[in-house]
């Protein structure tokens, strides 16, 4: 339960990463735009195809190299429904290949709300008498700005499911202090979500020793990173912002336990856009993410050791 | 710009009130589900019909009475990209019946991901030399926790393009207070939260006085909605928790300044399943709708006059 698959998944491929896919239009080599939209025409029907087109060619080119990937769903969302619907067929591809699937939706909102939004994305809507699932997602990331109402419809259906969700700690971006590191009392408001995360989690943890309630905590505040892993030792991280944001390998390397467990870090841009900086680079693409995808794992590993 | 067509709406049809769209299939008549269902299947496409056909019929009731509506994205994700899809044909049937239409999203990211939501629901997706409208929401609900950089791509969108944005300070949920109460220094954090709203809309009024970034503060906190009044003279509030959540028309009185202006009270369950306690109600839900509507108007109305 809980994390365990994306666990087993990381130690199989010995890369605690996860590749981001968040593809706009101009990080999609330009042939493979024009075939999509000479085929559906100048319209979000044809940027959904390029997309859909696209991901499923990084997903063929980063099997068995990266244990998960994490589709962003503004990118989907910018191409209006036919751009959700690519982010449906992404997902399910995604399952065909053996990667496990976090949605990075950051959905935040309260009781009946919040349960839609999790039989939606982790669960199954009720139609009937059928049970259909609309995303089918491993697994979401969440905002509990409104607090726990926000967050316990999704661990609980997590649990259900045998899923997994991301509650957002401490954000890798500038402005993320703003709110997050107040100091009310003896605690910042991260750590005060933290505590939360940790206290609602408390038993879920699955073989893996984690629990089903992980943690988004940026790669860009490495001393807040070491803090909170040693704060919440059974949490699992997913560290966004290594690379284009300034995050190093060094700096990733304190999310992790002392078995090189319960971190994953993502890339975006630096494996989806790796074309951009390559010889030959749009017509040998897949070559270039792979590599990419390659040099982050092995980047890591001088840090990071996964038993 | 900002609110004011809003404004004028709410003066023009002397209601404050915006119906919330948050269909379930249990919330519709059953003879319209049965009539979806029988044409499309028990499936995803089925219940989108039916929530379609349902919010259409709504739109019809409850034009001219009611000045907004806002659709909560979570009811129709909850139905996979059908139900997306039936939300952006809500929002389009809606402006062809001259409603404002607030997207009830609650979007939380940052930089060029906060970009793409915005482009999304409020802006232009640009597709080769098309700049095409991907939901084309009047205004949009976001959530801060991550900071300005959560905030300002979506208020510079709504500048250029004439929208409105509402910012979650307090909301109307019993855990509202784990995070949002803390008390930091001198202030809570959702009146950190406030501040910055306050801040980052400055400059951005419009002819009715009121600044394109909002807020959505609570019905059910009656205390902080009127001491955010006094702490936020030129921001619009959106307010939800009147009716199911406890919020009395009393209560909600606090969020208006003194001609009746600057806010706007949420009723989702109370007018969508107005049917199911009226007589006849499934054949007459229409007329049910109507009748809740206007209740909820006149009952504000005894304590708020709109100048």
């Amino acid at each position: 339960m809980s994390f365990d698959r994306l666990h087993q998944l990381i130690r199989k491929t010995k890369n605690p990463t996860v590749a981001g896919l968040d593809a706009r239009l101009e990080y999609i080599p330009p042939q493979l735009v024009k075939e999509c939209m000479d085929k559906h025409g100048e319209n979000l029907e044809g940027a959904a195809a390029a997309v859909l087109r696209y991901n499923m060619a990084l997903l063929d080119a980063l099997q068995g190299i990266v244990p998960a990937v994490k589709p962003q769903a503004a990118y989907y969302e910018l191409l209006g429904w036919p751009g959700v619907k690519a982010m449906h067929d992404t997902i399910q591809y995604a399952h065909d290949k053996g990667f496990y699937v976090i949605a990075d939706v950051k959905r935040g909102d309260i009781g009946s709300t919040a349960q839609a939004y999790a039989e939606g994305w982790l669960g199954k809507s009720k139609v009937g008498e059928q049970a259909l699932s609309a995303f089918d997602a491993d697994c979401v990331t969440i905002n509990g700005y409104m607090g726990s109402d926000a967050i316990l419809p999704f661990l609980d259906l997590a649990k259900e499911e045998d899923k997994g969700v991301f509650l957002l700690v401490k954000t890798s971006n500038p402005s993320s202090g703003e709110l997050q590191d107040m100091v009310a009392g003896d605690r910042q408001v991260y750590t005060v979500m933290a505590d939360l995360c940790k206290r609602l989690g408390a038993g879920t943890e699955g073989e893996c020793g984690y629990q089903t309630l992980g943690a988004v905590v940026g790669a860009t505040y490495p001393a807040e990173l070491r803090e909170l892993r040693r704060r919440m030792e059974k949490t699992f991280f997913l560290v966004p912002g290594y690379g284009a944001q300034g995050g190093t390998a060094q700096d990733v390397a304190g999310a992790f336990d002392r078995y090189g467990w319960g971190a994953i870090i993502n890339s975006s841009r630096g494996i989806l856009c790796a074309w951009q900086k390559a010889e030959n680079g749009a017509e040998r693409f897949q070559d270039a993410a792979r590599a990419a995808a390659e040099a982050m794992r092995d980047d890591i590993k001088k840090y990071v050791t996964i038993v």
